[in-house]
């Protein structure tokens, strides 16, 4: 589907259901919320769901956007690149046909749903609807400004990242216009922490493992360690980016323990090697430089199969 | 004078110095670097100097460009709000007149320059650059985007910070198309850190002290503790944004020792407090989140005038 059918759709249809993905990021929340509102704006009726509740620390776009009572229609996923990413609460829309459109910039996506409009160049699914936005013409508000800003900042690293493309930044210095208050939002996605969270990262770095000459740093967060903080398991998303900060680190791994015998890796890597071939070893996937994927086992044969995949790297 | 006079004043003279500030941070040696790339591309003759030579982490702007030899015409300061900050290597050109003509974005600027051009709006010195290369019509090149890019990147926290205007979006949509390496560049000014750095964050988290039911946080760094992570005095530069970085802080006060009786303060607040008005009380400024200055005395000294100056603002 082009983007120019995805508007007349949405506007020939109603009663929206929006799909986000498991461990819910800015940018599924973002897209998710900017939509819900911009589908309600026209008349729609719309809610965002989430197998796994939505975290605290995005409250900013849930609040207020209180849930709508209608007998669904359509389903929209976005941000959402795998039926497996919908997460157990959402389980009952990964069978075949259950989805009818998709909205993504996942090139890993598997073109589950009925429709789809994928944009790997794309920063962020939120990029995808601005644009779409821009394209169906209605005026948004500083809500969905806010959501679409925090979508496009947050996948990007506050436009840090490789995968800012011109077209972010110019989305960008539209929504800043809308006054939400964006370096309050960004204060609260990158910069703020916890003293759990700080006691967290010093703990963590503190035991970082070096391998391949100090190319590969690695950090290991068991439910043990986290539970001591005292943090939610949210917080924990951005120590990911930790082993990469490393200098002279080309792969950076945190593997967190989700379950007893279930670890979840997340892999950062430098332009010199591909996150999400890595993870595809254990059936994951993401980005290029920012990817992800689960592991079962004890921690030793985590680290085992880890530090093979590693070796296989020839650093 | 207006951008337009700028334009006219550069392309009427020759054999340029232009002077970057001590402590040399992204935005002022982007600037220098980019105005002295741009002016011999023009076939003018120019240098960058620095009171306290060029740090090491921003080689990347300083490669290449060899000094000149000429006898120097106009002397123009970029990003220096004040002679103050020119440092002791650069004291010569204090003196009343020395300066010809100034390009600044502190709205505390001293206007102690013959000429100056001072737009308290700007996220950085390089965004005003950026206007005025685009004023003037010749093309830039893939160093002279790198280097606007870095300032404005660094200078905005990588656009995070309520000084980011949308106009700083416009520019970097456009500098990042010149294929310099943007998210390299954004990993060195950001991201990376020396194993002794992250020894030292930990360090001084490990010891920060909080008051006033934790809206202040403070840290102290001394010399000795510096010396013993073994890292460059650069790379403390960016640990001034740390306290802040704590939930419920809305002062942070980095406290680091400059010389035996001499202790440089970094000070970052949030929307509720005024950072440059606090630093002026101690002969001080820089901007309205960020501003800095220096006080001396004993650190027991230094440390109760900051407390003091801590209490008055009633938190």
């Amino acid at each position: 589907m082009e983007l120019e059918q995805i508007g007349k759709y949405l506007e020939e249809h109603d009663c929206y259901t929006i799909l986000t993905h498991k461990s819910p990021d800015g940018d599924t929340l973002g897209a998710g919320f900017a939509l819900c509102e911009y589908l309600r704006r026209m008349g729609k009726k719309a809610n965002v769901l989430n197998g796994e509740g939505f975290p605290d620390r995005y409250s900013f776009m849930y609040m207020g956007c209180e849930p709508q009572e209608f007998e669904e229609q359509c389903v929209i996923a976005v941000d959402i690149a795998d039926t497996n990413l919908l997460g157990s609460g959402l389980a009952r829309y990964a069978g075949e046909g259950m989805i009818d459109l998709c909205i993504d910039h996942h090139i890993s996506n598997k073109y589950y749903a009925k429709e789809s409009y994928v944009d790997g160049r794309a920063s962020a699914a939120c990029l995808i609807l601005y644009e779409l936005f821009k394209l169906m013409g209605r005026p948004i508000n500083s809500h969905i400004a806010m959501c679409l800003y925090t979508g496009i900042a947050t996948d990007t690293g506050c436009f840090k990242y490789e995968n800012t493309i011109p077209e972010a930044h110019i989305a960008a210095s539209e929504l800043i216009k809308y006054d939400f208050g964006f370096s309050v939002v960004n204060r609260k996605m990158f910069d703020i922490k916890s003293k759990g969270r700080i006691q967290a990262e010093n703990f963590a770095t503190d035991n970082m493992e070096f391998f391949c000459g100090d190319k590969c740093a690695v950090i290991v967060l068991t439910t043990e360690m986290m539970d001591s903080c005292g943090i939610e398991p949210a917080e924990f998303e951005g120590m990911a980016s930790i082993p990469l900060s490393v200098e002279g680190v080309e792969i950076g791994i945190t593997i967190r323990q989700r379950h007893e015998q279930v670890y979840k890796l997340s892999v950062r890597t430098t332009e010199t090697l591909d996150a999400s071939a890595f993870c595809r070893q254990f059936g994951g996937g993401g980005h290029i430089r920012a990817a992800g994927c689960e592991i079962r086992g004890t921690l030793d044969e985590v680290r085992e199969k880890v530090m093979e995949a590693v070796g296989r790297l020839g650093l």
